[in-house]
């Protein structure tokens, strides 16, 4: 069987609009777990995913209060994959029922650390926006496209750690793993001492990186929208439903592809096709299963 | 190799006194972790942990704000196993480094879910402390030992979910797992749903029931005594080497262990060593190897 990597967006827990509850995200994903569970029959699994709202919302909470001793961003990245990795698991765990698969399958939801270089420039200029987006500025918050947001710095993924764990259970097969939640909680080694570091890391880099390390066959990045375009929300938007890796990164570098949003989809994309994955999907939740076999979403290629 | 499964108890985390920062509680991990990285060596180990300071944290840093929506208590457990894991496994990998294991070893920290009985008392009768403890009188909370606590169901552990997961990782030998943090994630199933439910269960049952599900070989209680006693504090207080079951199940009768302490660490050793286990350890978070080659901590035994 050949090894998936389906990477969930924000909006496959929370919609726009929404306020977030448990009851809301547990519905949501419901549309692309369903789709997972059905895939299960045809490979091996793994699931990773974003954190932003939720790590915002851990981040609100402690400020709140003095009453509690305060934990570091890395940790709350951490309490993250915990939190949606169980919805994301039971969920998973119910559409397998469904389908009569659960007791197939092994599946496991497991914590995952990533490697960053302390030097990276992202420590010096925050990217990444997290928690709720409100309309009016505050202090530290800028500007996105769904209003102010809080942003923290967004350093890249070196290594996947649990990476030989992860690669284990696929070779043994039939497995579906939850990993890189949030991207990872991002850690720093210095000699033989990790230390965790106040950032949190794009989760679809993430996925590339652990595709990269453990050979996966595919990567499919699942947003909202269809497909990927150039002249986004213009008269002129150019939908596609297939692009090779020399036009992606031409228009990366045009700025086609905003930071924080299609931008890091993009380059996780082609830096998986160019470290030997063989085939890349985005496409919007909806439209998971419909990717893979060539009907929906944009397949992004390798020319050669 | 024998699998080993040893439960860490708050204080492996939080001492007496101190106010839970993450420094602390990584610095405090490193007297059993370093312990449990050299017995990695002998055994497939697991590693099991509680969570009551940290899921009544969370709870009352949700409690302070109405900016955000609340999550129910069985998703801040969730996220406490995702925060203690890390915790744990990060120092896991640090003390595997130093003893020049952590290439030699497969090691990962896995969410848990436990199924528990709708019907279950516990839920008319909550009993577990968790969060701080105060030294005057709250509403909702109770007089324990440490002072008044909030006290929340703690419901019976009838069955952990990923026990099939775990007992492949065991069967493929040489694996540390780090599971069923905090008890485990509290589930009810109906038809082929899952809900999660208001309760935190007792961390010592559910050992020793993924102890039951995967035949594990051997239970390791670690917690602030070295010994079980009788008669504890007073003048009378002995303290057992060894302890028979059905002298276990005596004293357990007779109230010499007190619930939300030592009393479910002897219910679950006993559940252990009834369902087929072989040997069973009390001790101290400092003892943990001496315990396991008879030279402190407390034994206990089946008679036949």
């Amino acid at each position: 069987m050949k090894t998936l990597i389906i990477a969930l967006g924000g909006n496959a827990l929370i919609r726009f609009g929404e306020e977030g509850t448990t009851e809301e995200q547990f519905r949501n994903l419901q549309v692309p777990i369903s789709q997972i569970a059905e895939l299960a029959r045809e490979y091996n699994i793994i699931i990773t995913h974003g954190n932003g709202p939720q790590v915002g919302n851990l981040l609100l909470q402690q400020e709140a209060t003095m009453a509690v001793t305060k934990r570091p961003l890395q940790i709350l990245v951490a309490e993250t994959q915990g939190q949606i990795g169980f919805m994301i698991e039971s969920t998973l765990d119910e559409e397998l029922m469904r389908i009569g698969l659960d007791e197939k399958k092994l599946f496991l939801t497991v914590l995952t650390y990533v490697k960053v270089n302390p030097e990276d420039p992202a420590f010096y200029n925050p990217t990444k926006p997290i928690g709720p987006a409100y309309s009016v500025p505050k202090p530290g918050y800028v500007k996105t496209a769904k209003g102010y947001r809080r942003v923290v710095p967004s350093p890249k993924p070196i290594k996947i750690y649990q990476w030989r764990e992860i690669k284990r259970l696929m070779e043994l097969g039939g497995w579906i793993v939850i990993a890189c939640g949030g991207g990872g909680i991002p850690v720093i080694k210095e000699k033989k001492k990790l230390y965790g570091v106040e950032a949190v890391i794009d989760k679809d880099l993430a996925s590339a990186k652990l595709a990269e390390q453990i050979e996966a066959d595919i990567l499919l990045i699942a947003t909202d929208v269809e497909k990927v375009a150039i002249n986004y929300k213009t008269s002129n938007q150019k939908d596609f439903s297939k692009l090779s890796v020399p036009k992606a990164k031409k228009y990366l570098r045009e700025g086609q592809f905003p930071a924080g949003s299609m931008g890091p989809k993009i380059q996780a994309v082609v830096n998986f096709l160019e470290t030997g994955g063989e085939q890349a999907y985005i496409t919007s939740i909806e439209k998971i299963k419909d990717a893979l076999i060539g009907k929906a979403g944009t397949h992004i290629y390798r020319e050669n």
